[in-house]
């Protein structure tokens, strides 16, 4: 992976940052954020603006471009790679070390006095904006909006923004009707006083209408947005999508509704002039609920004293808790996952000794078992394949320049997973196809420990997720070792895979509490640079426990793994298990011989049933 | 205990709520916090404005009246308190549960339309103050001022403010002089570009000039404030305090210094002018340093432009890493404060079977014998004694209504410390003078799990204490069991035995890193309601561990505890313990044994030495 040569777009970007044909003043800085104007954390390739002026494409980060400098800050799952993408023009600011900056801090320390710091108001989140112009108006500085997206101005082959054809889900999949999640919030606007919900985020419009599309990769979303009056919906969606039976079958566009489910279809980019109109047309006490996350653009549409705003949305709380269909689709989804991965393992086991597979071949015949499950619809996300010193960086994704043979002398770290039309998956296992040193074992079992210490903790009703977090590094921190990110992410139905409001990280401190049904990953690892890569991942659904006793009424609950794929015993020291341990991972593996068993004997693939059956013998511990 | 009849002084702060003489406008609710001026949690008598009105005088709570209703916000310490003390006029809001709504959100569903709420200025913190402005603004209802204290008032009886001698303390104690943290507090002043710092808070004016104070019953501090300059010093103090020759000798207030020494000595009462004067005097970019916890009064004395606000102040966290004499100042106290505790269980166990030592008693006991002790001040907070049912109420004190008999059938609960001049103690022990049941073993040996947890903590640098909370509640939860309080709190050196900026709670998440040298507290607990309570509290030091490795040369740290009092191994469920746990235990009883059985020798206590080693006989699991 060579970096990419950003001297000339630098200097062309910085032209902008003073013609006055795109700013009003010139401004000193501009900030490129992650994101599109949805705050979506997958983008589509024409939002891709970070990645276009700097090269480093990783999920999250943020550039800033001033006269002198360019700067990208990003999490510790992308230091390596960042590094690896971006050219000497390129300061990579590592967030979560101590010594590193705020984008405020920096941004203070390196501007001449009284500059103008542009971004797109509508790329930045109002949370973003409020505590960045706040910073720089302290030190005498000014936050401005540049209409004109500066990247645009010098993408000149720039793609264009996607409007594929949309799939409509039923009762069967989702649980519930489109009109009856509108009764609900409305509802819940009543409770708050709210008499307009304004939804931003792509999968909060795919979940409430129960439509899926297809404009982001991996994510099953489509561009739009909707304004929900009390008697009202507006949906602002383009192309002629709209025009599939289906569709206007499934959203009743052709029906005789009550008004207040009549959907009014609007072009996408109406939403700021029609958002204006709702805000101008406000009587007093009429309130707007927005998300602190909408855009900065969106957010100023409505006035400051009309705006409701929060971290989560009743669409996102309610989205996360799965209902009894949901969870049924997830569990399906998860068997076929389970069965295309045994026949990958199966496979890789006969021919890594051959040294012909690639990271990128792994990657590709993952995706082929998983294509052959019913309902699957694509990857949901881009697959982690990535061996030896590879599997260290966190988010890697294997290209070409790359691309290493997997082997039998190293570890093999493969993080997947897949959109099935009843379900999202999302897996990680971490395999040797040889004879792994005693130090990978430890390693290995080490992030084990705290895979099951947060699988088998049991906790009580109202409990946040990153209560659980030092659960899952505790046996690593007794070593002296630890990992760069968060334990686990929501994970969404046939939706994102990575979703609010839950989670269970050390960095999440506005994160809602776990609630029977709602469905997160569990997922630490351990990475040396330069040598390898551990993690072991499942997703998991938060479910009652039964405990001897009850304090205060509360009830108490726990996780069901909803991945059912074996771990590879090969790479435990059985000793470094406590017989707890050792039990939880004899139980789960019984679990995936009668599951996923049963469904590959329905599948007629005995050969991967006898690897599975082979892979799930039972530990026992040296007394 | 009997609840206080607050009907009368309710209706006449509802007349004052209403009479111009004290009011702009009247006022439709009114708000009393805890805290006096200085936001400190132990106030004077007669700052005891919330306990006066409502009865309840726990050390956290904050009251609301409207014409209405009463209303008391409180934490899961003082829920069976609060109802106790508080009449049929009070309605008690338990604050952590679901469905106890905010402050605001209550005062938003009971206020008339566009209604004042007011607050004395000098009493609401600015944060506080910022929150509760924003959100009673945004519900068309308006905070104000208001200057003169309704309390105040109608409180006819109210005691006058102290004003005690001072106490110096030379660099045996303090290890740093006051000037020297007056160069380092103004590095930091730098460091930051600010010109001018207001110490508001009690503890860290008392350590800035390393001077203690009994202005505070269990605090050794004294009404102050300071305003720190890049060359002047002001410290705003009442009484002829500053005519003691010692202190003057100590602030060297009749050398001839260097000018940025000299130390100006000011009325307390004219610290807000003062500040105004500073405020109005300020040239741009000059900003004033405050702690966001500082009261509203002082804090808009500033104008907004000007202010730099921190949640922790660079005194309170320079405070709270304990240097080198500091630290063995700390060790002493907790062997002295150890060989009074020995007595006190020595003589308990041949006291209470006679049947005549309440829970009075013993406190008077414990506080005799530590009286006995070298460099002995005071208490340092309201001694806990509590048998059986009184165990539950997590923060009781014994009154006479109360005062129950030891026996050999419950179990007894207590959590004392005391001042001595070389350090701060703080310990809980939970003990049965009879047979305990297997069910109050099984509790007690969860507790103690969670204790040993947090205690044998392995962690890396920059880990903040909230993320450790877990671990002391992990054995409890598995069982469906928990408590309703954090599980530590910073502890200061011969200062306020809580203080801040760390702690090991589920609650704080503003805390910051714990560092080697800060010293906090390990008490997890569990209580019955009606039948008894448990904890065990240990005072420990952040020292470093060692590690067999070390990610990214990170470092790791751990605990070392400083109380060094038998755990009464009667109570311990052995079989409940893994190996660890109980070499954790053996360890530790041996350390007493060293440690405090050397000294208990010293001083020719025979006998309680005699309890010390049968206390600390070793634990053997029965495999």
């Amino acid at each position: 992976m060579s970096p990419k040569i950003t001297t000339e777009l630098l200097k062309q970007l910085r032209q902008v940052m003073r013609n006055p044909r795109y700013v009003q003043e010139p401004v000193q800085a501009y900030i490129v954020p992650s994101g599109d104007a949805h705050q979506s954390e997958y983008i589509a390739p024409c939002d891709c603006r970070r990645a276009f002026i700097s090269g480093f494409d990783g999920s999250a980060g943020t550039a800033i471009v001033t006269e002198q400098h360019a700067a990208m800050w990003t999490d510790g799952r992308y230091f390596l790679q960042a590094a690896h993408q971006m050219d000497s023009n390129w300061t990579l600011m590592k967030m979560g070390l101590k010594d590193t900056p705020t984008q405020e801090d920096w941004l203070v320390s390196v501007l001449p006095e009284g500059s103008k710091v542009g971004v797109d108001p509508f790329i930045i989140p109002a949370d973003q904006w409020k505590r960045m112009s706040k910073a720089l108006r302290s030190a005498g500085h000014d936050l401005v909006p540049v209409k004109e997206n500066l990247i645009d101005t010098i993408w000149t082959d720039c793609p264009q923004r996607p409007c594929k054809p949309l799939i409509t889900l039923d009762l069967n999949y989702t649980g519930v009707s489109w009109r009856d999640k509108i009764v609900a919030l409305r509802s819940k606007m009543a409770e708050r006083k709210v008499m307009w919900f304004v939804v931003t985020a792509l999968d909060e419009v795919a979940w409430l209408f129960n439509l899926r599309g297809s404009d982001v990769e991996y994510n099953p979303v489509f561009f739009a947005y909707a304004v929900i009056g009390m008697n009202t919906i507006r949906l602002f969606i383009d192309g002629d999508r709209m025009m599939d039976p289906a569709v206007r079958e499934h959203l009743q566009l052709d029906s005789t509704l009550e008004p207040e489910f009549k959907i009014q279809v609007m072009p996408y980019g109406s939403i700021l002039s029609e958002l204006q109109a709702v805000g101008a047309g406000l009587s007093p006490k009429e309130k707007v609920w927005l998300s602190d996350k909408a855009s900065y653009a969106l957010t100023e549409a409505i006035p400051k004293a009309y705006r409701y705003l929060t971290p989560y949305t009743p669409i996102c709380i309610a989205k996360a808790v799965k209902n009894a269909a949901e969870t049924e689709g997830m569990r399906r989804a998860h068997i076929k996952d389970a069965v295309a991965l045994c026949e990958l393992f199966n496979w890789l086991e006969k021919e890594v000794p051959k040294g012909t597979v690639t990271e990128i071949v792994a990657a590709e015949k993952a995706e082929e078992f998983r294509s052959q499950q019913k309902d699957f619809v694509e990857l949901s996300f881009a697959t982690i394949s990535s061996t030896g010193p590879n599997g260290a960086i966190i988010h890697y994704k294997p290209v070409p320049e790359t691309n290493r043979t997997l082997s039998v002398n190293e570890i093999y770290l493969l993080d997947s997973g897949a959109q099935y039309k009843d379900g999202t998956t999302d897996v990680t296992r971490t395999m040797h196809f040889g004879t792994p040193s005693a130090y990978e074992k430890e390693c290995f079992t080490y992030v084990l420990k705290g895979h099951i210490a947060v699988s088998a903790a049991i906790f009580p009703n109202g409990t946040k997720g990153h209560l659980l977090d030092s659960f899952a590094r505790s046996a690593l921190w007794d070593c002296g070792l630890d990992y760069l990110h968060g334990t686990g992410h929501g994970v969404g139905s046939f939706l994102n895979v990575h979703e609010g409001p839950c989670g269970i990280s050390y960095k999440t401190f506005a994160d809602e509490p776990l609630e029977a049904g709602m469905i997160v990953s569990d997922e630490p690892g351990y990475y040396e640079d330069g040598s390898f890569g551990i993690r072991i991942e499942n997703v998991v659904l938060v479910i009652p426990a039964e405990t001897k006793y009850n304090f205060k009424n509360r009830g108490s609950l726990t996780f069901e793994p909803l991945t059912l794929v074996p771990i590879q015993t090969k790479m435990i020291d059985v000793n470094l298990l406590t017989e707890k341990e050792c039990n939880w991972v004899n139980e789960y593996h019984q679990k995936c011989r009668e599951v996923v068993g049963a469904e590959l004997e329905r599948q007629g693939r005995h050969e991967a049933l006898r690897w599975l059956l082979r892979e799930t013998e039972p530990l026992s511990r040296v007394q």
